[in-house]
C-alpha cells in the first residue's frame, strides 16, 4: 500500500482524555480513532492487525473442530429472563424500542443465544459432541472504560461454546482448548508473556482458569509460580499462599490484564432452557457445557501495551500491519523514485507486504519518526547517498545494513 | 466438509410466524436460524454464503480505490443532535445505559462517525478525493420485519463514504461507483435482473438512485424502461409518464425489494461537523460527500427468493457454499465408501469445494431431498450400482451424466 493514499496520519499527541498507553499510541500511529469512552474505530492500519489476530484465532478453532456462526448483537429479554441475568447482569445493556416497544439487550456473551439454538439441533448422544465459535462485537455497560482497548464498552470477541454429553468429555475438551489458547497466545507474540492463571471456580469447582499476560501497566495482581509456570491469582493466594498445581511457596508477585478465559459450564444454561439428549435407551440427560473467550481489541490493546518504546509501537511479526516499511526519501528526485517504485513493485510481486512511505513535502525526520511510531518489522530505507543499495534495521535494533535488492528479498522471505 | 460433522441439520418446515419464502428456505436448508421478527443467526452453511458475497463487494471496493475501516455500533447522542436526526429519525434506536447513564444511539447508517472522523485527516485539497468502506452491522426500529433477510432490525451492510473538493469531482465518482454496483450484482448472479433505478431525488437534484431486482415478491412497483434499460420508480412515473432517460413510453410494471442505493449527500453532513478543506489559496470550502450501500442480508435474501424451485435454492456458482454436494448413498458398504472418500479427498486437494454427505442412517431419499433443499451447483452421487463411475447433475436441470473422475473434476475445475 502507498503511504501517499491512505487517508490517515499520524498525530503528534494523543487525546488528552486518553489515559491508556495502548491507545495512544495506537491513535498517535493512526490505528485507531476514540469515538468516546471505551468505544473505538478502527482504521485501515488498525483493521490490517485486527484481521491478522482475527485469522489466526479463526485457524485455531476450525482446527478444534468447531464450526464458525454469527449470532446477532439484539437478544431477546425473555432469553435473559430464562436465565436470570435480565436483571442480575449490571452491565448489560438493555432497553426498549421507541417504535416497535421491543425489549432488548445487546449480547455481552452469547449463551442465552447459543444454547436454545443448539437445542433445535442436539437430540440424541449421536449429535455429541459438537462445537461452535463466532467473532462478534460485544457490548458492555463498563463503569470505568480507561483502558484503551483492553476494556472497552464495544469491543470483538472470539467466543466458542462446547457441547458434551458426560463432564468427562466435557473436561478432555476443556483441556484441548487451553492448549489450543496457549498456541493462540505464541501465535500472536505473547507466548512467554502469557500464563494458565489459577482463580477461585466459583460455584462449580475448586478453581477456574484465565490467560493473563504479564504487563507493568496491567489491571490485575497475579502470583507467577518459579517451578510450574503457572500463574495464581490473588484470591487464591490469600487462602492459601501456596502453587495450587505444584504446592511451591516460590511465588512471584506480578502485573498482568486477562487476555482470555476458559469455563466449565456443566448444566447452568443447558438446564433453563432444557437442552437435553436422549442416551442409547432414550433416556433424557442435560447437556454438558462449556465457553471459551478471547478479546480481540484487549489483544491488540494487549500487544501495543507490552510491545513498544519511546518511539512507538514494535508489532511482533504475526500480527504486523505489513512485513517492511520501505521510505522513498527523496521522492522528487527521478533516479531515487525509480528505483524505490522498482523495490515496491518487486516486493508486492513477491507477495510480501509492504507498506510504501511516497510522500512528497514531508521530511526526512518525520518520516523515520512516523516509520518508529507505526512499528513494522523491518524499514527498508532508499536514499540518494546509498544508489542501488537499501538501508535495512529491524524496529527493535539499532543496526543499519546496506543490501542489495537480491539480498533483502532473500531476507525478507527467510523471516516470513 | 464432511456433512456428518455439521451441527446444523435440515428441517422439514419453517417457522410458523415466519411468512418470507426467502427465510423459509434458508432456514428449512440449515443456511440461518430466526432469533426473532427481523433477528436471524447465520449458520455454518449460511455464513459461507455471506462470506462469498461480503469478498465480492471488498474486492469491488478496493478496486474503487477505498480503504476498509470498521466504525463501532455505538455512537453518540451529541453527533446526530448535530445533525438533528436524533430526533427525526424514528427507525432509530435510542436509549441511556443502566449503569453510566450513557446515551447511546445503535447505528443505522454512519454519517455521523464518518464526518468527524474524516475532520481529523482532510486538512487541505491534497487530501482529496478519498473513500473509505466498512461491511457492519446495522441496526433499525423497522416497524414491519416480515420480509426474512431482506428487511431487517439487525443487519449487515456494505457502507462506502466518498468526499471530494468539488461536485464534478463528486459526480464522476458517483457514476464510477454506479458502474461497480452493476458489476457487483453481476458477480452475485443478480446482473440480468437488477436495474439502475430513478427515484425521486429529494432536496438535492432531480433524480436520486438506486438498485433494483425484479422479484415477483418484490416490496416495490417499478417501470422498465424496454429501450434504454433502466428502472424508474412510481412516484416518478405518476409524475410524468415517460422514461426519464430517453423519454420512452414504452415502461412495463413490474415488482422489485431495493439492493442497493447511492446518494450525493452534497454538503448534508460536511457542513454540520465543519468538515471542509483548504484550497490552494487557503480558503476553506464544505467538503463534498457521497454514500453508497449494498445491504448483504438483502443480496442474501433476494438471490434465495429468485433462485429457487420447489424443492429448495439454486444458488448461483458465485456465492454457494461449495461447488459441488458429494453424496454417498451407501455409506455401511465398504467399497462405496472408499471410492467416495477417495473422491472426496481429491477433490479436496485440487481446492474444489466441496460438502460430503457421509451420513449414516439417513435414506437416500432424505440425502436427495437435502441436497436438493441446500442447492449447492452440482451434485455428485457415488452408489453401489454405479462402480467406479459417478453421477453428476447441476441443480437446476434434470438431466444426469455418468463420469469418471477424471471427467468429474475436469468439468468442475472448467466451471470455475
Amino acid at each position: 500500500m502507498k503511504q501517499s493514499q491512505l487517508f490517515t496520519k499520524s498525530r503528534r499527541e494523543a487525546p488528552k482524555d486518553e489515559e491508556s498507553l495502548n491507545a495512544q499510541l495506537l491513535i498517535r500511529a493512526g490505528f485507531i480513532d476514540k469515538l468516546m469512552a471505551g468505544v473505538y474505530t478502527f482504521l485501515p492500519l488498525g483493521l490490517k492487525v485486527f484481521k491478522k489476530i482475527e485469522n489466526i484465532i479463526r485457524e485455531e478453532m476450525v482446527g478444534l473442530g468447531a464450526q464458525e456462526i454469527l449470532m446477532p448483537t439484539l437478544q431477546s429479554k425473555s432469553a435473559w429472563e430464562t436465565t436470570g441475568r435480565w436483571d442480575s447482569l449490571d452491565s448489560l445493556i438493555k432497553f426498549t424500542t421507541f417504535y416497535t416497544k421491543n425489549e432488548y439487550a445487546l449480547g455481552p456473551t452469547h449463551e442465552e443465544v447459543v444454547s436454545p439454538l443448539l437445542k433445535k439441533f442436539i437430540l440424541s448422544y449421536k449429535d455429541l459432541p459438537t462445537a461452535t465459535f463466532q467473532i462478534q462485537n460485544k457490548f458492555r455497560d463498563e463503569k470505568r472504560a480507561r483502558s484503551g482497548l483492553i476494556r472497552g464498552r464495544e469491543f470483538f470477541m472470539k467466543d466458542l461454546y462446547s457441547f458434551h454429553a458426560d463432564e468427562t468429555d466435557a473436561d478432555k475438551y476443556y483441556e484441548e482448548a487451553s492448549r489450543v489458547y496457549e498456541k493462540i497466545f505464541k501465535r500472536v507474540g505473547l507466548g512467554d508473556l502469557t500464563y494458565l492463571t489459577y482463580a477461585s471456580g466459583g460455584s462449580f469447582s475448586k478453581y477456574s482458569h484465565e490467560f493473563q499476560t504479564l504487563a507493568e501497566t496491567g489491571e490485575d495482581t497475579v502470583y507467577v509460580c518459579a517451578k510450574c509456570k503457572v500463574a495464581v491469582n490473588k484470591e487464591i493466594i490469600e487462602d492459601q499462599n501456596v502453587c495450587p498445581k505444584c504446592e511451591s511457596k516460590n511465588l512471584e508477585e506480578k502485573r498482568a490484564i486477562e487476555v482470555g478465559n476458559i469455563f466449565k459450564l456443566k448444566t447452568k444454561y443447558s438446564n433453563p432452557f432444557n437442552l437435553v439428549y436422549k442416551d442409547e435407551n432414550g433416556n433424557d440427560h442435560d447437556v454438558i457445557m462449556g465457553c471459551y473467550g478471547i478479546g480481540i481489541n484487549r489483544l491488540m490493546g494487549t500487544i501495543a501495551e507490552i510491545f513498544n518504546d519511546e518511539k512507538g509501537i514494535i508489532w511482533p511479526k504475526s500480527v504486523a500491519p505489513f512485513q517492511v516499511h520501505l521510505l522513498n526519501l527523496k521522492p522528487e528526485n527521478h533516479d531515487v523514485t525509480t528505483f524505490a517504485d522498482k523495490i515496491y513493485n518487486d516486493l508486492q510481486q513477491q507477495n510480501i507486504e509492504v507498506l510504501y512511505d511516497d510522500r512528497k513535502g514531508v521530511s526526512v525526520g518525520e518520516k523515520f519518526a512516523d516509520s518508529d511510531l507505526i512499528g513494522i518489522p523491518y524499514r527498508a530505507v532508499i536514499s540518494e547517498k546509498n544508489g542501488d543499495k537499501i538501508e535495512i534495521k529491524k524496529r527493535e535494533e539499532k543496526e543499519i545494513k546496506l543490501v542489495s535488492e537480491k539480498e533483502l528479498l532473500n531476507l525478507l522471505h527467510n523471516t516470513n
